[in-house]
Order: structure tokens, then sequence, then C-alpha cells
């Protein structure tokens, strides 16, 4: 008999790949932090023998989700300025309140906040974009979760750096501090198309394609964002993107909310993938994403909840439901979008976006093992006629009560065993009381 | 100084009046299940001598939310069917169940789940239509919740009675036996346009003139309704309920999804309540109501779950939550809608549209301690710069703690005191295994 690390016996077990199969009565044995085996749960105890072992009779097990947009430092902002358009939400609020207090200290606490409501809502990676990103390392190093984090870059000055040559040296130092780390991936992020001249797209294509990293950014996020582009440069973001020779499978195109079907294909012959962030853009009034104008083209989607100060959540399963129901509501068809499509583009999809499919994103043999696991057993969620559905429709993020990220206890029975929730929370209110409202 | 039963102390206090007024450090004062005083928490103790004290220094009292739409007991059918359009999920699949599986038990048994969820979500008033009110009543006595329970009427027979007036007898057979319960109320609930005739339509409306009741209905839920309506009347479900006097200020109207101009203006001039569904509408490929012509229209909308067989939650905070964002995001304007004005929608609107707006619906002196308390404490809500925006966007129903009904605790730091959850969800489970999936 071998000798294990885990053996995690659930009822079921979405692994999210094609076919929609959902496997009962089946363990997970994970090893040295990986997925070793998934056998029958009734041979699994005769084939190997584990220091621990979750029997979770009435559980969901599915893949960790992959919140493939967030500015997670901003968590805290969250709240601080609402029911605003974003421009002057962007320049009369958040701007402002960034330049008077982000800093190391802010950012590390701010991702602190963030890391601990993913964990809590069932997020194993996170594909970041902010200031001072080995702040946001640091933590993640310390907690153990997944990260792809980006190397911020803007035309004009912040607390941060005060150009591009600047954001991309103090970006590329904190690259080469962190390249070792086994969880932790990089990449380029240009904020936007309009904060960032051709000229800076140039030079950050030329690194993109030296160094084979991937390029996140913000694109199509509001009709003013094209209708500017198209004054300024003649062509659509996507457009002016394509030229510039930015599009392409290692780009990660946050939003996607307002696309001609010349862009979708474009996106799509390009294999960009499309993040959709759709709680942000509904309350910042940006629009409502065409998911399936994006499906039917066959573009990549992926999910992100961008930043508590606009979502005001982390919370992937909201994000998965929400787009699901206003998706049916706005094509008046309820048979658009299984759950298990929704749940495919929280983990494989974001994988495949962060170039991360070999490692994470699915429950298959030889990928790292994280996990996450919902017990259905709940007034909420029972009658339970169909797993995913009881977890898509009826279940909310409380329900997670296990978060495995590497093969390594994260969230067990509910509670965070990685960082310390009071300690958060106090910080927070310091935080608070610096910041005020305008 | 004065004896009382409890006095309420948390950091806020939004009453869902007008004005948008947050109270911070103020005290409830609660005696014979009434709101006896609303004072500054720094006099309460000097002015009154209470059995119970709350002190709730992290925590939003809200008036307990008012469920204007529901079919409690279907939570047995709660993802039995979905993914499927509102036809076909009817005919082929929930009908079938019903006239299988529907009688008294199922109707307690089901009802005692969806009450169960409902209070753990804050709600403390139903407004539900189903069959064999009698056993919605009783577990509605029993648990000591506020409902306004219909007649339910349809033209063709169920397991429940075989035609209008069979309906009718049996329902005011229930209504006589009930009418004197301080938390039951009644009113007439004909099924919908289409599956109602005039004539039934006009000894209903003669009924209702009679014993001054109010109507419960859906109304334009989808736009076949609507088409069907037009082919066989010659005049829309509203026209067509407007030339049988049945449109008025008691009529409650569920759904009002596809409404013209002069539909929204008829409802308007009656002083119809509409009463919005927004997750069973989208989630059933039905549409979207257009909340900003029923508000511009100024007609009172409430807000409903619907039933746990199309929604699959009975969660007014994630009503109220996607309500807005859709209705942000269609209409492109974050500045459309504050939290106050859904909270509203949810408590002193659905008050109304019952007929109850004397009684409950708001946190006013003389009404009854309809009250919830929701701990914004959390790695979730915090920083909480705006109660009511911590509230909205980020918190969910698993912070709600305290729920009072009628001065009665009901929930106790987050757990049912009025009802077994053990034994509910053994039930549920019975009733799974014999219903299965078709």
């Amino acid at each position: 008999m071998d000798q294990v690390d885990k053996i995690i016996s659930p009822s079921w077990i979405f692994d999210a790949e094609e076919g929609d199969r959902v496997l009962q009565d089946h363990s997970i044995v994970v090893n040295d932090g990986k997925i070793l085996d998934i056998v029958p749960t009734i041979d699994v105890f005769s084939l190997y023998e584990a220091s621990e072992a979750y029997q979770l009779t009435n559980h969901l097990i599915l893949p960790g989700f992959i919140n493939a947009h967030s500015h997670s430092a901003m968590s805290l902002l969250k709240g601080y300025a609402d029911d605003l358009p974003l421009d002057t939400w962007l320049n009369n609020h958040i701007w402002p309140a960034e330049s008077q207090h982000v800093g190391f200290d802010f950012v590390k606490d701010g991702s602190s906040l963030a890391i601990a409501e993913m964990i809590k809502g069932g997020t194993t990676t996170f594909n970041d974009m902010y200031f001072f990103p080995e702040a946001t390392a640091e933590v993640v190093s310390k907690v153990g979760i997944r990260a792809n984090i980006g190397l911020g870059v803007l035309d004009f000055a912040t607390n941060y750096a005060n150009d591009p040559e600047d954001y991309l040296t103090k970006g590329f130092a904190f690259r080469d501090q962190w390249r070792d780390h086994k969880l932790i991936t990089t990449c380029l992020a240009p904020h936007a198309p309009y904060t960032i001249s051709d000229k800076t797209f140039e030079t950050i294509n030329t690194y993109a394609e030296q160094l084979d990293l991937g390029i996140h950014m913000h694109l199509h996020e509001t009709s003013q964002e094209v209708e500017g582009s198209i004054k300024e440069y003649g062509v659509t973001p996507i457009q002016r993107m394509q030229d510039l020779g930015i599009l392409g499978p290692k780009l990660m195109a946050a939003h996607c909310v307002h696309v001609s079907e010349a862009d979708a294909e474009l996106l799509a012959i390009n294999g960009v993938s499309a993040i959709c962030n759709v709680s942000s853009n509904m309350k910042l009034g940006s629009g409502i994403p065409d998911l399936r104008q994006l499906l039917n083209c066959e573009i990549n989607v992926a999910l992100g909840t961008d930043s508590s100060a606009s979502n005001n959540a982390l919370d992937m399963m909201r994000e998965m439901r929400s787009l699901s129901l206003v998706s049916k509501g706005l094509n008046m068809t309820s048979e658009f979008l299984k759950p298990a499509e929704l749940i495919r583009m929280a983990t494989i999809n974001g994988a495949k976006a962060l170039g991360l499919e070999e490692i994470t994103g699915s429950i298959s043999k030889g990928k790292r093992a994280d996990i996450i696991a919902i017990n259905l057993d709940t007034i909420e969620s029972q009658p339970c006629y169909e797993p995913l559905s009881s977890f898509m429709y009826s279940a909310d993020r409380s329900s997670i009560e296990y978060v495995w990220i590497d093969g390594n206890t994260k969230l067990n029975q509910g509670q965070l065993v990685c960082l310390d929730e009071d300690e958060i929370l106090q910080k927070t209110k310091i935080w608070q009381s610096k910041i005020k409202k305008i």
C-alpha cells in the first residue's frame, strides 16, 4: 500500500473537463501537493494509506476557482465610492485616495484582506494587477495561494513609479526576486489602451516576446473607451492592439463589454482570452458583457471579480451566478449556459488564460491539488436533485468548507487556517480611519 | 423606569423611511411585540429596564424583509428542473410532479423548508400563493412568521380542488379558520390571466370588493403571455384586467416583465403594486423587468423571490443586489438606484403592496417589531465606509445574525430558534427520494 498525504472522499466530483461528467463516490488521492489518483472510494483504502482522510459525504468537490482579474490591494477601498460612473469614480475618488495612501504597507494589508476573502470564497489562484507587486507577493508566499502577479505599467507617475521605464525596471526587479517561487508567476500588466501610448506598448510587446510573458490589461471596458480611441487613433482599442501586435494567445483582456462583431473576430483569430467581470461592469454602469457573442466566436472566456472597490466582493460564485442569470435573461433563453459551462469559465478557462492549464484548473491526475469542497447538506441547498444546480443556483460561498492549495489545507471546516482574520480586521479598521471618505 | 421586553442597541439603524437617514448609536425599545421607542443609546438605560438587552456594536439594523411573491411549498422542487423555459418547465416538469405529489403533507413540509430559509435570510413576512393554504398556515402559526396567504384559484382541476367554485369554497373555509390569527392575513390568489376565465375573474372581483380583500396574481411574466392574450382577447392581460375592474391599489401584480408604456400607465393610475422577481425571470429566460420604467411611472415596486423551483433561493438580499446591478448595467448609469431605495422595495414597499404598512415594513414607533440585524464586522464587509453600501454590495445573507418577528426572537446569533433544521433536512430527503427526477 502506498503511503500518501491526503485522501478526500466526497459525494460528488466535477473535474471541470468537457463532457460535464459528475463522478459519484470517488476519492481524490493527494501526495506531494499533486493529484496522484482518482479512484472509486470503495477501492481507495485498499490502495493507499493516508496521513489525513476527509470523509465529505455531503460535499461537492470542484477545482479551486481562478479569479482571472483582480486588484487585490484595493479591498481597502471597498465601499469607498459607490453608485458613481467609472470616470468620476476613478478620477474624483479612487485615484486621489490612491495617490494619498498607496504604498508597500497599503498593498500588503489590502492584499491580506483580499486573499482572506478569496480563499474563504474558494479562489485558489488569482491574476492580479496593481502597484508594489512585491508586497502582494510577500502575502501570497506567506499564505500559500497561487498568483499570477502583473508588472504594472502606466504612462503617468504614481506613488509606485515615475514613467514607463521606471515601472518596468521596478517590475523586472520584482520578477527577478520572486521568479523561483513555486506558487508565483508574473506577467506584464499595462493598465489600458487609454493610459498607455503606442511607444510604451511597443516596448512591452518586445519584452513579452523576449521573455515569453503574458500580458494582462483592461480592454473595451466602457463605450467611452471605444469612442475615445476611435476619435484619437481612428480605430477601436482592439484594432489598435492588433496593429501593435499585442493580440495573441498570451493576452488576458479584462472586460470586453463593448465589442463589435469585427473586434470579436480579431480576439478569436488571435486566441485572446476574454475575462468577464460582470458585477463590476454592471455596478459601474459600464454595461453588460455579451457572453453569447464571445462564446459564438469560440473565444476562451474566463471570469474575474475586478477589485472590491468596484464590485464590492471577491466572490467567484456570485460572478458565475450573475453572469449566468443575466445572460439567460438578456437572451431570453433559459437553456443558454449550463452550470458546468460556468464552472469551466471559473476554473479551467481561467487556467488557460493565465497559461497555467498544465498546473491547475481541473481535477486531473498529475495537476497540482487546488481543490475546494462545498457542503450541499444545508437548508439553502436541499433538496439536491442535481449537485451542480444546487451549487450554482442555491448555495452561497458560506457553504465552502474546505480549500486546498498545492495540496495544503487553507480552509478547514469553514475556518481559515492560513491567515489571522482578527488581525486583518484590526489592520483594516486602522486603514479605514486613515483613509476616511472624501 | 419603564420595564420593557427588549432593548436592541446596534451601531446603525436604517428605518426604511424616505430621507435615507441612517441613525447611529440609537436603541430600539421593544415591548409587547411592538416598537415602543427609538432613543439614543446613551439615554436608553436611564429610561427603560429590559428583560433582554442586545449590544450589537458591529451591526446594521433593518426592518425585516417582505418577500412579496412566493410559493413556499415548492421548495421541495428546488433544482428539480433547471435551465428550461417557463412553458416546458411548467408543463413537462413542475405540473406533472405536482399532480403526483402535492397534498397537505407536501405543502406542510415544503413550507417548513421555505420558512426556515426565509427567516435565516431575514424575511419576516411573505406573500404566498399555493395549494392547501391551511398546511402553510399551520407552519406559519407554529413558527411565528408573518404571512399573507393567498386563496389560490385556477380554472382547471388540481390535487387541491376541482373548479373555481371548489377552490373558493375551500379557500374561504381556510380563511374563516385562520382569520383571527395575529400573524396571518389572506387575499384572493387567481393564478394568472392565462389560467383564469373572465367569468372567474368577475366572481373573484365581487368577493374582493365585498370582503375588502387583496388580489395576488401573476401578470405579464413572459412575452408569450402578452402575445397570447392579444390573440385570444384582443388586448394585453393588463388591459383585460382593467376592463374586468381588477386593477386597483389592492392588486399585487407579480412579475410585470413585459409592460408597454400604456400598460405601465394603467398600473400607475390604478395604484397597482408591481412585484419584481428578477432572479426567477432571468433564470427562466422570461426577460428582465424594466425597473426604470416602473419607477418613472411612480408605481409602488416591491420584491419577491418567486418559488425555489425557479429561483432557486429565497434570498431577498440576492434579489436586491441582482435587481440593482442589472438595472445599473442595462441603463448604463451607476447612479441609478441607491441601496436605500432597494431596501425600501424589500421592506416598506412590500408592506404597502400587502396592505400591511400600518403594521410592518419600517422601524417606526407603534409598528410591530419585525427587525433584523446584520453583522458587518467580517472579512467580506470590511472596511465599512458606508453601512448600507457594505450591506448591499458586500455582505451575504450569512451575515444576518438576529431576526425578531412581532417582538419574538426567531434567529439568535445566526441560529434558528423556531424550527429544527435537522428534522427539516431529514424530511426533505425523504421527499426527494419520493419525487426523484423525471
